[in-house]
C-alpha cells in the first residue's frame, strides 16, 4: 500500500468496518501513516451519558502559522443489505476501474485524496512556510456529540490556532469540479399540538375540532415564502413533516391534533428570530379562535457562510486548472460538521460527486479519485506559495 | 310485578343482563308479558356472516287497520367499570324515587312505559278499532345488521302494513316533554388519501409535500357551509375526524397523508349528491397540483322526516296535556332505527330524557316513567279514537 497514491489508501480504509461508531482499523492505519510521514499524531477519545466512547484523530507537521486544516470523518452509515451490493462494502474491489465500498465517496475516497496530496507534499516540500493539521472523527454519522465539536474544543484547549480548513465532504452533484460549499443553512424542528374539545360528530356545537385549528395554522405557516434568499443563500423553506391525530372513530371529533416541521433557512435568520416569526405567524394564524402550543428543538445548527475570500479562490483556481470547471460556491444541502468548524476558522467543502452516498453500491471511479488528489495537491502549493 | 305499571317493568327489565347481543331474559320477560295480555308473539332470531346471531320480538293485538307500532331495544351499551356505579348496573334499585340501571332511559324505561301503556289500554278498550304492534330489537347498540332492517322485511313479507311508529328513544334534552324527532340528519363517512413524493427536506425540489395538499384539500372542504338548513332541519355539517401522516424522521418530507371525516347532512341531500359535492370541492381544491383519492362508505344513513301531520299532532297534545311543555319538532343527534322505520310507516321518536345515556349511573326518576307511561296512554287513547 502506498500512502501517496489516493487509491490505495481509500481502498486500505474501505477494508476498515468502521460504521459509526467502530473505530474498524481505520483511524490506527491513518495513524501510522501520519506518524511516518513525520506527522505528531493523537488520538483522543470522547465520552458523553447515554452515547458511546469515539475515538478521534489529530495531527500537525509543522509548527509556524499559517496552518491549513484538513478535516473529515472515517466513520460510515451500515451497508443495508449486504446481499444487493455487487461487490461486498469493505470488500474495497476495484472493477473496470471503479472503487466499490460504503464510504467510497462519503468520505474515505476524500480523506484518502486529501492525506495522500498531503504526503506528497510534506514530502516533496519539507521546509513549506507554515504547518498542515489534520482533524479526522469518528462519529459524524452519529450522534455527533463525541467528534468533531469535542475535537475543536480540545485543540483549542491546547492552544492549536487554524487559519483555515477545506472538508472533504462529496459536494459535487454531477461531475468532479461541479460545487464548493461555502457555507450550510441552519436546521431548526419544531412541533405543534392544537387543543380542541373531543366530543360527538352529531354534536359539533359541544365539540371544537383541533384539525380546523390545524389547517388554519399549517395554512398560515406556509402562506408568504419566509424569505427570497440571498446572494448565497437560496430562499429559506419550511416544510411540515408529519400531523397526526390518531382517532380511529368516524363518529368523534378529536380532542388534540399534532404536527412537526423542520426549517432550512439561511443567513437573514438565526434560530432564535427564526421562532420568533413562525410564532409570529402561528399567533395571527390562530387568533382567538386556536388553541396551540409550539416547541422547538435546541439547535446549534445555524446558518453560515465563509464570504469567498482568497483560499476560497485559490481552491476554484486548482479545480478549474485540473478540471476545466469553474466550480460554482454553493449553500444547498443538508448539514455538516463545517457548522462547528466555522467558529474556529474559515471553512469550506470540497470533496467527491456525492450521488451514490449512503446507498448500495457506493463507489468512486480510480480515476476521480487520483484527479481529487491532485486538486489537493494543487490547493497545498497554492496557500504555501505565499 | 305488575305489568301494567312502567316502573315494575322497568326494574324487572333492567335486571336482565341484554348486553348487545345478548339477549340476557329481557325478551323472554316481555313475550311473557304480551302473551298474558293477549298479544300473539313471535321471536325471530336473524343471522348475518361475521355477526353473532340476535333475538328479536314481534307481537300484535287486533286485527283491523290502523295499525300502531311501538318500535324499540332492549339491548344496551356495556356498563362500564361496574365499581364507579353507586349502585350496581343490573340491580334496578329505586333510590328517593329514582330508578338506577344500565338502560334505565336508552331504552328498557321508554319500552316499559310504552308496553305498560299498551297493556293497560288493551285491558280498558279490548274492542279498540285497530291493531297495536311490537316491534323490539335486540341488536340496536350494536352492528344493527340483525335488528330492525330485517324484523321489518320479516313482518312485510308476512303480510304486515303499519300505518304509523312511535320509537321510544330518549329524545328529551332537558326535561320530559321538550322534544319529539320527527327525522334524522344522514351520516356519510369518507376518507381521504393525499399522495406526494417522499424526500430530504434538504432537497425539497425533488419531493412533493402531501401535507401541503392536505391542508388545501381540507380548507377547501370547510370553506363554505354546505347549506343553510331547511324547515326542520339545521345546517348540514362536515367534522374531519382525523389527519395522519405517521413520519417519525424530522428530515424527512413524508410520500403520502390520510384523512377521514364525517358528515352529517340534511334532507337537502341524499348521500349520492353529497359524495358528488364532496368530489366537486376537492377537485376545486385541488386544481392540478394535488394528486388525491376519496372515498367514500357505503351509508344507509339517509336523512329523512315525517312531515308534521295529524299524528305527530296527537303525540305533542298528548305530551302537553301530560306536562304542559309543548314539545319542539326536531332532527337533531345522531341516526337511530327510525332510519330504517321510516321506509314502512310514518315514524317519530318520544321517550325519556337522555342525560344520563350511555353513562356511569344511567337512571330515571321514577315520577318520570309514570309521566311518560300516561303520555303512551294519551296517545293510544287519541290514535284509536278516530
Ligand atoms: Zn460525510
Ligand atoms: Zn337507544
Amino acid at each position: 500500500m502506498n500512502p501517496r497514491s489516493a487509491v490505495d489508501l481509500a481502498q486500505a480504509l474501505i477494508r476498515c468496518p468502521s460504521v459509526t461508531p467502530a473505530e474498524g482499523g481505520a483511524l490506527a492505519l491513518l495513524a501510522h501513516v501520519l506518524e511516518t510521514a513525520g506527522f505528531a499524531v493523537e488520538r483522543p477519545v470522547f465520552s458523553a451519558p447515554g452515547t458511546p466512547d469515539v475515538e478521534n484523530l489529530y495531527a500537525r507537521i509543522g509548527t509556524q502559522a499559517p496552518v491549513l486544516v484538513l478535516a473529515g470523518h472515517t466513520d460510515v452509515v451500515p451497508p443495508g443489505d449486504e446481499g444487493r451490493w455487487t461487490h461486498p462494502p469493505f470488500s474495497g474491489e476495484i472493477v473496470d476501474g471503479v472503487l466499490y465500498g460504503r464510504g467510497a465517496v462519503d468520505m474515505k475516497g476524500g480523506i484518502a485524496a486529501m492525506l495522500a496530496a498531503a504526503l506528497d507534499f510534506v514530502a516533496t516540500r519539507p521546509d513549506f512556510p507554515g504547518s498542515i493539521a489534520v482533524l479526522i472523527t469518528g462519529d459524524e454519522e452519529g450522534p455527533a456529540i463525541n467528534g468533531t465539536v469535542k475535537l475543536l474544543d480540545w485543540a483549542k484547549a491546547k492552544g492549536e490556532r487554524f487559519d483555515a480548513c477545506i472538508l472533504g465532504e462529496p459536494t459535487n452533484p454531477e461531475r468532479l469540479g461541479d460545487m464548493i460549499k461555502i457555507g450550510r443553512r441552519g436546521s431548526l424542528s419544531g412541533t405543534l399540538v392544537v387543543h380542541g374539545k373531543q366530543g360527538h360528530v352529531a354534536y359539533p356545537h359541544l365539540a371544537r375540532n383541533p384539525i380546523e385549528g390545524m389547517v388554519r395554522l399549517l395554512a398560515g405557516l406556509k402562506a408568504t415564502p419566509l424569505d427570497e434568499g440571498t446572494d448565497h443563500f437560496g430562499a429559506s423553506n419550511l416544510e411540515v413533516t408529519t400531523v397526526d391525530v390518531g382517532n380511529p372513530a368516524t363518529n368523534v371529533i378529536p380532542g388534540e391534533a399534532r404536527a412537526a416541521f423542520n426549517i432550512r433557512f439561511n443567513d437573514l435568520w438565526t434560530p432564535a428570530s427564526l421562532e420568533a416569526e413562525i410564532r409570529r405567524r402561528l399567533e395571527e394564524a390562530a387568533g382567538n379562535a386556536v388553541s396551540f402550543e409550539a416547541s422547538f428543538e435546541d439547535t446549534n445548527a445555524v446558518a453560515f457562510l465563509t464570504e469567498p475570500n482568497a483560499f476560497v479562490g485559490q481552491v476554484q483556481d486548482a479545480i478549474e486548472a485540473q478540471t476545466s470547471i469553474r466550480p460554482a460556491l454553493s449553500t444547498t444541502g443538508g448539514t455538516s460538521d463545517a457548522r462547528f468548524i466555522k467558529d474556529h476558522c474559515p471553512v469550506l467543502e470540497f470533496g467527491l460527486v456525492g450521488q451514490t452516498m449512503h446507498q448500495i453500491d457506493e463507489r468512486v471511479p480510480v480515476a476521480e479519485l487520483e484527479q481529487l488528489q491532485a486538486i489537493y495537491g494543487r490547493v497545498l502549493e497554492a496557500y504555501f506559495a505565499g
